[in-house]
């Protein structure tokens, strides 16, 4: 049997009559604090399970989300809430994928949780006697859902949020299921101002006396206490920049309602469109999922992520106060220090936390990267430099050949100011090389990220500092030394992480720079240093005989080195020199080598 | 009639005894929305009042402080909430000021307020029949007592928070009244997300049925409601970092009460503490008073600002998210831009909003350096560097006496990268120069401020691009253009700015540099240029021709300005020379002129 998706496909590529569809698993579930005599999961499912059964692609709702994620049910106007990115042709592609969501267990969307009545005698609603339920009892009742489909293996779990910590809860428990896991304005845990928040929250339902402990019946509960526990998480979910925009004071307001400000009308239009979809006690408990949820623990993150085998992308956005970007960056910095394939990028977005639900074309492409690879337009680039070249994708990339030569096969290489990831794609491809890219620019992040290459888009003094003692056999600054304050500190650095490392720079101290120099007395001025004074960038310059000092000076440092290889290109950058390098080279390659 | 406080002071210079006096106004007090019959103000005060009634400062409370805002009531252990401030030799000296402290009109500490009874017949609590009271109306009451105590004239006034909203009416209401303004976290008008919050907290108390439309008797009102807004509102107060710090899940939690987390005992005590002090139907008039003020409004922050007469000072901290630096900034800026005397400050604290209330040295320095000027450190400072060099206050700025030369009195004067203000404490001294001096270390910047040199604790590029088209008389880059990325557009907005530029630097290509580097090729290294190139801050070195080529080719840019006097000083730095200055000068100083 291949699972097939009855949906209808419409000419404009979006999915057309998108149907619920029920999993009931009649025999006891195990929670981690107690048991279901019997679990309904909701679901839906778009695109066809291929031959193999391997190109499912599983989808995690976020804390009030649903398994309507995208396409239209009959007769709606809205679609799904990540419908931009789910469809025919779309970076999450149904013509590639099958993909499943599933309304998590726990949940009031259709799946068995605190308001669904009891599958017991006597049918009565759970309430507060729902067991308290987990993020790992979540993915386990989506396990049950994949092997009633006869799923074989998840090419992807993607989440956002909620969904971001099941995602992560799925490559510990399933490591071997699961190929690439996309993690999305997520956590390994909630801090403290976090599990504040959802306190507040739940003290207020609490509080309504309709909540009576739990005990209410449709209809009837804690209404006042909901709304108010909503609007406040609803500050969470953006940011301040964002709702300046929407409901800022200079905003018009509907002045036939009782409202002052703009911002009180919103928040009294989402606490009540909140109430009625959504269940008190199910917040409660959801809330409790989310706060107990700790990959960090006793153990620590490194530990419990030591399993881990898929491939790993966390997206994190600037504005995300709610889990932010710094948080997001502790999971990628866990798994690189144990030596795990994480990239980071991270999304100049200002809606805060909802940002994953907002349809962005730089959004849009960093899901297609991870999930499906070069896009035609990367493709294009490189038939054209492939033409007029050699072997290598990047024009005028000298040092390249160098580094390739140096290279062993099957080394840990860091490329630091990796760019497009060009190098380490080759190594990977000719040499079977396993890099780690590092990069601040999100364009050429993601870049890598479509050639598969693992980056981290981060400040290179950072990623450095996270990462253990000769954790990678090569560092390499490929002509980016320049733009380093106090670049010394950052090759001891280097030093420290690598077993050696390998600079190429431009020697400032060629001779017809020395000569200009002399004579003109201006800036130097070439195709290497194309820019005047007056539009320059803050750099550091520096030439062969500087770098030898710094090497003789630093033989007192604690990480002992010397210099191993060296290659000096002439000013053309193609035949090299040997004699006089300080006077005669254009460009430099050393290596170093940690005694 | 001189007044003064009857407060004991200690052995240990703390204010002992201190008590709460009331100051009743038995006469109609107008509202900006209605009137009181009378009007009674709880206050304390603390030091003596002057011969000439001219040192009195106010202070003025945050949103649930009152008026013990320092020393210790008979019988108490702990101090008022400012005692760390307040007191003799502290930074609100005692021995100097008259510091007065009032609750507020409006709020529940003994001034009248929604809790008191009201002075007619019926004397019946108003409640939420108490008038819409606003910032404005607090000050005036305040204003009433200060009349009473026969103040002629304050020497500051100073607040956090909804005490520097107040603090910015004052200097809005009355012009003439006030010397100085010390405005700390606070804001000209609250953001969206401010607003929110405020929300969700009265929202929270007048669904506790026990609210009841404002109409309950004190020990039996929304304590429920007023609990968990008064929770939220805590959130706001800290910062995640400084949350995480205290009650991360790493905290060990006192398993004798019933909560899972610290964070929820610490809100949960939060509340309930706050419940018994406050008043529900206060809280709900008070939030609305600091949503509705807005100094910015339909015509906006420079014209509510126009008539500012008092030397201002701005006080932000980094962490805080309620009233972010931004917020502050955008005080001081307004300003800037029509001229006023603002200066801004930025401490690096992690306790969120609630950081004014920390006892921290640096914000202890800012205080006193605003308010009494230079410490004795400082005055030492002076007295060494004076005893061995010229007039001028600081070592080798051997381009100040060609800026002296060239400022007329009486200029207004830009001074980007001050320092700790020398210069324009001396052309203030000696030419009654008007100077802003702009710096983004904390510590020059403070100096500045207790030289009584005007501030801001900025980037220079944003600083540039909110003044006005020609509002200073010259602009002065002395030594730091080398510092800045693509300095010909700063250079270019200055002359915007200033009708004339004065840029001194290092001429990079004095003959002796490039006669080494030719010979040597190593980096330039001598005392103007100490470091080597591994622990070289970034930089953007130039020279004489570069400069001039700069200046030939900006010709044709919008903005039209010649070359007016130059200088050029030997290697020596002392001794001037005329030809040839590529090749022999050490220091350059231009003017520029814009035509």
């Amino acid at each position: 049997m291949i699972h097939s998706d009855k949906t209808h496909i419409s000419q404009d590529q979006e999915l057309r009559q998108v149907e619920e569809k029920k999993f009931l698993l009649s025999e006891p579930f195990k929670l981690e604090n107690g048991e279901l005599s019997s679990l309904e999961i909701a679901y839906e499912s778009y695109g066809s399970l291929n031959q193999e059964r391997t190109n499912c692609i599983l989808l995690c709702h976020a804390l009030t989300g649903d398994h309507h994620a995208a396409g239209y049910h009959e007769g709606d106007e809205k679609p799904g809430w990540w419908n931009h990115l789910i469809g025919p042709g779309k970076p999450i592609d149904t013509n590639i994928f099958f993909v499943v969501c599933s309304n998590c267990l726990g949940a009031c969307g259709g799946s068995t949780g605190p308001a669904s009545k009891s599958f017991d005698d006597t049918s009565k609603i759970y309430g507060m006697g729902f067991p308290d339920f987990t993020i790992k009892d979540m993915i386990r009742a989506q396990k049950a859902l994949l092997d009633f489909l006869e799923v074989n293996n998840i090419e992807a779990v993607i989440g956002g949020s909620m969904g971001g910590m099941q995602a992560l809860q799925w490559i510990v428990e399933f490591p071997e299921f699961v190929q690439k896991a996309l993690v999305i304005a997520a956590t390994s845990r909630h801090s403290a101002q976090t599990i504040a928040f959802n306190e507040v929250g739940r003290r207020s339902i609490q509080g309504d006396p309709l909540w009576n402990k739990g005990d209410y019946s449709q209809g009837s509960g804690p209404d006042i206490g909901l709304a108010v526990a909503r609007m406040m998480a609803h500050i969470t979910y953006l940011s301040d920049e964002g709702m300046e925009d929407k409901f800022g004071r200079d905003q018009p307001i509907d002045s036939t309602h009782n409202f002052e400000f703009k911002v009180e009308s919103y928040l009294d239009h989402q606490g009540k469109k909140f109430v009625d979809r959504f269940d008190a006690n199910t917040y409660i408990k959801l809330t409790k999922a989310l706060d107990r949820f700790d990959l960090v623990g006793d153990q620590g993150l490194d530990n419990s992520l030591s399993h881990v085998k898929s491939k790993v992308l966390v997206i994190a956005f600037t504005s995300d106060w709610l889990y932010t970007p710094e948080q997001n960056k502790e999971i990628v910095n866990a798994m690189l220090r144990i030596g795990k394939d994480a990239s980071y990028l991270e999304l100049d977005h200002k809606h805060g936390h909802d940002s994953f639900l907002i349809n962005s074309p730089d959004f849009l492409r960093t899901v297609s990267a991870f999930l499906i690879g070069k896009t035609e337009e990367d493709k294009k680039e490189k038939r054209n430099s492939g033409s007029t070249h050699s072997r290598y994708d990047v024009k005028k990339e000298a040092d390249f050949k160098i580094i390739d030569d140096w290279v062993e096969p099957s080394s840990k290489v860091l490329d630091l100011g990796c760019g497009k990831g060009a190098l380490l794609e080759y190594l990977r491809d000719t040499k079977d090389v396993f890099g780690l890219g590092v990069d601040y620019d999100l364009n050429k992040a993601t870049s890598c990220v479509a050639r598969g290459v693992t980056v981290c888009q981060e400040d290179i003094r950072k990623v450095l500092s996270n990462l253990k003692d000769n954790s990678f056999d090569w560092v390499i600054f490929s002509r980016m030394v320049e733009e380093l304050e106090e670049p010394g500190k950052v090759i001891l650095e280097a030093l420290r992480v690598g077993k050696r490392v390998a600079i190429s720079f431009v020697n400032y101290s060629y001779w017809k720079n020395r000569y200009r120099f002399l004579r003109s007395g201006v800036r130097i001025r070439n195709e290497v240093y194309p820019d005047p004074w007056e539009t320059s960038k803050l750099r550091n310059y520096f030439s062969v005989r500087d770098f030898e000092l710094f090497c003789k000076d630093m033989r007192t440092e604690k990480i002992e080195f010397s210099i191993g290889r060296k290659v000096f290109h002439r000013g053309d950058w193609v035949k090299t020199c040997k004699f006089l390098p300080n006077l005669r080279a254009g460009l430099a390659i050393y290596e170093l080598i940690k005694k």
